[in-house]
């Protein structure tokens, strides 16, 4: 660790002079860079686990839970998964310099849109330290300078991994700056949140607190990670099986995460055989259900109570799920826009015209016909690695993945072209 | 004008449900919706500049420029354009449902990327009635329920325009809240930049005053209309006539807009033959110059004052320049750099070289080689009518067209897939 931390308008102000130079670099170098973390990772990870179980060591005194205290765990296993992951990113594509549409204007003007990397992105994160690596990792393959911003709990843990991270890429020949490391609390990330003209991006990767703490003070610009409050849909015509199987899977396979159901919407008709069995094999598997009244109707045996008003906006993040039964397709879309969080939203057909119209009218950023919502993912869409979920409509929607770190230029190409009259 | 006018949140309610419906439409259905209101147009000219006449008498009586007259006042050409402007945008193709990427997943998922409207846009402008029609065109072609808020100097113009627009796409069966017209002052315009989950974007058509209002308050996203502090960099090898040709028309031909050039960097080896004529012609031209020593050197006879260093800084939008002589591209890379404002730059050169690194090191969102950085517009590029230009990243950079009012979904059709552990 550096005796003195510089500032943290030093630290953007050196990214945004690395930023220059970095979106002037090849992929080779840059893919290069990517490499040495790799190869400094794999010959210092017993100092990474040293100073990490120092964090530990500190956090146990603390007043942390026992799942905070996993997420700061490093170990062997999740050191070797952060160095595959960073091969894993080199490995991708580059999304840098990707033309993505040009035309010759009749004035003989060759006009090109191509993709550029933002400049400096800064990335807020709590508890994992594996975040230090991987933001670094992404922002680096998008050509971009990366300012990380960890929490004072993996200090030591960041501390070292950052300090792998810049001496690679260093000895790799990217410039100072191309990866810093801030540490300090909530008004330092005020500081960060502030630093227009040097900072392109903020990403908080963190709990609904940070991203609290930044929407009060970011005057630079943010992408929220997205809460998801999603749907299942089964349409009259669904085929039972399949639909319990999605439903099951959407609410079971990881019930902590955005992209799990929140809400199983199920159609008048097809509610009194397909609900009681499902909702049964929900419970068993500890699913805490809160029905509308018609759902109660249509499975009296299920251990469910009743929903209020509330349920339909709440993202549980757990073994809980709501349950409502509407008249149609159409009364399904206008629950989902009126209550989702515009994530992920999945209808269960075999009507062609019912999934058309679920497509068309649902208002989120992935809409499933006959799959589990729990596909949202970078890494399932061919996308590689993802940095968020977004579900902004401006700028990215959806998987937050490598293009989605860069911004595009128009270039011009003439032979002395000027504006007539 | 309506007796009661609606208050600006239930004017955004009802734009969010008629956004809806708008998302679901064929291009068919809106692009009638245009010819019906460029129909009614031609029907009430008269009344259109009654109403004109009206806020014109007004506003003479009040304590406003003639530009601004100018810019309020309509006349039966002036209608012409505007309805000419609604037919050419019904003409363009549509950006909604555009198809941008798409694939078959491993698992069989089958994975589309697709433009969408954004929902509800605002507009927010000054002045100029024929923004009213030229807004409420661009959102409805683009699948969005419109917001429109216009200055209280132009109140009859826009409410008869607002009210005739109204009319013809009500009549032709879009939706109640497709076009909205809110009324009031800077405290309104914070209650509309405040109309989270209703209000998908505000796009501001004003002057800095009207930025700086939003910016303290605006909880929605917004896309700031870009200032344009742009550079014409002359480099050693350029063809001295060309170079002259694009350094007037860039500077000239419409001195007071954002892609007008504010600053001219010569090479030193080119200066003493290149300025010397040069500023000569700018400066019978009525151009106010100010130069650094290396430029007043090299052109000992021009009318020149001492460049101060907020010159390199200034947007004059005026028949004014700064000058500098710089050592090379690199140098003139990192002057635009430091004081651009990233909207349009241009180089002028013969040399591959120098023209490569200037493409890939100046952050701009257009960047020139050999032609006028004038030729910045939505129009130019090809892409049909522009609503703006951006110098932001994030979303839209460079003009804001038809494409930059939509968002895009992922849709993914399955036959059942579910999330394996």
């Amino acid at each position: 660790m550096a005796t003195t931390a510089p500032s943290i308008a030093d630290s953007c102000l050196a990214a945004k002079r690395a930023s220059r130079t970095l979106a002037t670099l090849g992929s080779e170098v840059r893919d290069a860079a990517l490499e040495a973390i790799a190869v400094a990772l794999e010959q210092r990870t017993e100092e990474i686990l040293e100073a990490n179980a120092k964090d530990l060591e500190a956090a146990r005194d603390g007043d942390y839970s026992a799942a905070f205290l996993d997420k700061l765990a490093l170990s062997e296993r999740r050191v070797d998964a952060m160095i595959a992951g960073v091969r894993t990113i080199a490995a991708l594509s580059d999304p840098v310099g990707v033309v993505t549409e040009g035309r010759r204007l009749p004035n003989g003007l060759e006009v090109r849109k191509v993709q550029v990397p933002l400049g400096v992105v800064a990335v807020v994160y709590e508890a994992r330290p594996n975040v230090t690596i991987d933001a670094a990792a992404l922002c680096l393959k998008s050509g971009n300078a990366v300012v990380l911003r960890g929490s004072s709990a993996a200090a030591r843990s960041n501390a070292i991994l950052a300090e792998i991270a810049i001496g690679a890429t260093r000895d790799a020949g990217l410039a100072d700056g191309s990866i810093g490391l801030v540490a300090g609390g909530r008004e330092d990330i005020a500081e960060l949140a502030t630093q227009n003209g040097l900072v392109d991006l903020i990403i908080p990767r963190g709990g609904e607190g940070l991203k609290a703490a930044l929407k009060g003070v970011a005057t630079v610009p943010v992408i929220y990670a997205a809460s998801g409050n999603c749907h299942v849909y089964v349409e009259a015509s669904a085929e039972p099986e399949s639909a319990r199987q999605i439903v099951l899977n959407a609410k079971l396979q990881r019930p902590g995460v955005c992209n799990a159901a929140e809400t199983l919407l199920v159609h008048a008709d097809i509610a009194p055989d397909f609900l009681p069995a499902t909702l049964a094999a929900l419970a068993d598997a500890g699913v805490t259900l809160h029905g509308d009244d018609r759902a109660r109707a249509a499975a009296p045996g299920a251990r469910m109570d009743s929903a209020s008003e509330q349920d339909w906006d709440t993202e549980y993040l757990a073994l809980e799920l709501a349950v409502a039964v509407v008249d149609g397709t159409e009364q399904a879309i206008e629950h989902i826009n009126a209550h989702g969080s515009g994530h992920s939203e999945a209808i269960v057909t075999r009507d062609l015209a019912a999934a058309q119209a679920f497509q068309l009218g649902v208002d989120a950023a992935c809409v499933y016909v006959n799959a589990s919502t729990r596909f949202t993912d970078g890494q399932e869409y061919g996308m590689g690695a993802e940095i968020g979920n977004s579900t902004q409509k401006l700028h990215a929607r959806g998987p937050i993945g490598l293009r989605e770190l860069c911004t595009y230029k128009y270039l011009v190409e003439g032979s002395g072209q000027i504006r007539p009259d």
